[in-house]
């Protein structure tokens, strides 16, 4: 099932994609809920980012090869870490497909995207084993971990380099019917392919995540994790457009301006 | 005025504090809402974590003392930030006043506290001056950024070291009327003061930090900003009760419980 969040008379509302519709529901989509009989045209329909999470998790380093490039940008030997540690992002940051990245005013040259699947928790969640672990996710969905490197190199925490506002991409929405071993990540800046990769060929994988994050904090439904990225990037400049895909999700396009 | 959380009838309701009751009102603390005349006795009540943040801000480093103590007990020189560089704390990890602190079985003895003043934003605000910066500000409460020191050696990012489930107590309330450089901290530990220091004696101040976050990013109301922290803690066992105590705003009091 797909699952997005667009406007309708002005307001949020949850709907139901079927075909090249959505149908409004009332409710929540990770609750209870009605479907409405209310149809829109997908491409007609204005899509918001498909859900705010609670808690905003990212996972980080969690591809070898771009453990690799980063480390050579930045100059330092590669640190690849042995455990899964989770991280943060920010609300403020979100925007959604074909929504535009504003590159500020004094950013370098260096903002780069980072194409991410992203797992959206369902369920309240403690102590999950490996095994069990994935049965607290509702759906996957779709993020561009927008990067200032420069910043990246410079800021203590990741605040400004990573959640200035727009930074954070997310969707076109949610798809809850996923076989994760077959997806296939492909990157395409201006309609040329940049990368393409496994998406489930992480260094630690959503499953270890949960399990290791779920020892210590409870999850809760709405909480979203950002899985990492693989490989390098290029320098985007004004008015390039990002696509990512991710095979049984979708695409999501963001354009990149700079701040005038 | 003086803003809790609390349980009515099973619910959590907003309520406004005057002498020894609440009077529960309806509608939004941060918005507008209506005084319902229904009083409950202050010491009766259950106190909730007075807001749930938006985004959840902790400023880190921050005093000067502090930075000292950690480089030392580190073994690393100490690392004085350049800027202000604003982190992040999560939801799952917030207790209310009296609640307990939970020490995970496999954690070490390094278990300590660190008392914060909290700003609670109250408006939307980006690219405010320092002068005006603390114009968005609703209010100021307490938090306990309670941290596992081994781990937030060993942790890439400090999820666990700071975000375990209970490791943020954060209340007993939100107080709208404080002078700033008034301020004193007092932490008791088991009745006995550990520690006090000049609540507004910062390395950034409140106000240099929001203008800082707001030239990048948008702060909204319910968005929460932990101040950081000065000097260090002794190591907390089973039984210690914590009282972080800032004049003009109130008590955070928790029992610390290791778990079985």
């Amino acid at each position: 099932m797909r699952w997005a969040r667009f406007e309708s008379n002005g307001k949020p509302s949850y709907g139901i994609i079927e075909g090249s519709e959505i149908e409004a529901v009332e409710g929540d989509m990770l609750g209870s809920y009605k479907r409405t009989g209310r149809r829109v045209a997908l491409d007609k329909a204005k899509l918001l980012v498909p859900l705010v999470p609670q808690t905003f998790y990212a996972a980080g380093l969690n591809y070898v090869e771009h453990i690799m490039e980063q480390a050579k940008m930045h100059g330092r030997e590669p640190n690849v870490p042995e455990k899964p540690d989770i991280g943060y992002r920010a609300n403020n940051a979100l925007i959604a497909h074909d929504e535009d990245v504003v590159i500020p005013k004094d950013a370098t040259d260096k903002v780069q995207y980072e194409a991410e699947i992203v797992a959206v928790v369902g369920k309240k969640a403690k102590n999950l084993t490996e095994k069990d672990a994935l049965s607290c996710i509702f759906g996957y969905t779709i993020g561009n971990d927008v990067s200032e490197r420069t910043w990246q190199k410079d800021d203590r925490t990741f605040w400004r380099a990573k959640n200035t506002d727009t930074f954070k991409p997310m969707g076109p929405w949610i798809e809850t019917e996923v076989d994760l071993d077959k997806l296939r990540t492909i990157v395409k800046v201006n309609g040329k392919t940049t990368i393409e990769f496994d998406t489930n060929h992480m260094l630690f994988g959503i499953a270890r995540y949960i399990s290791a994050m779920s020892k210590y904090l409870t999850l809760h439904p709405g909480d979203m994790i950002w899985m990492g990225t693989e490989g390098s990037a290029p320098n985007l400049k004004d008015g390039d457009v990002v696509e990512i895909e991710i095979n049984q999700i979708g695409k999501l396009r963001n354009r990149f301006v700079r701040e005038k």
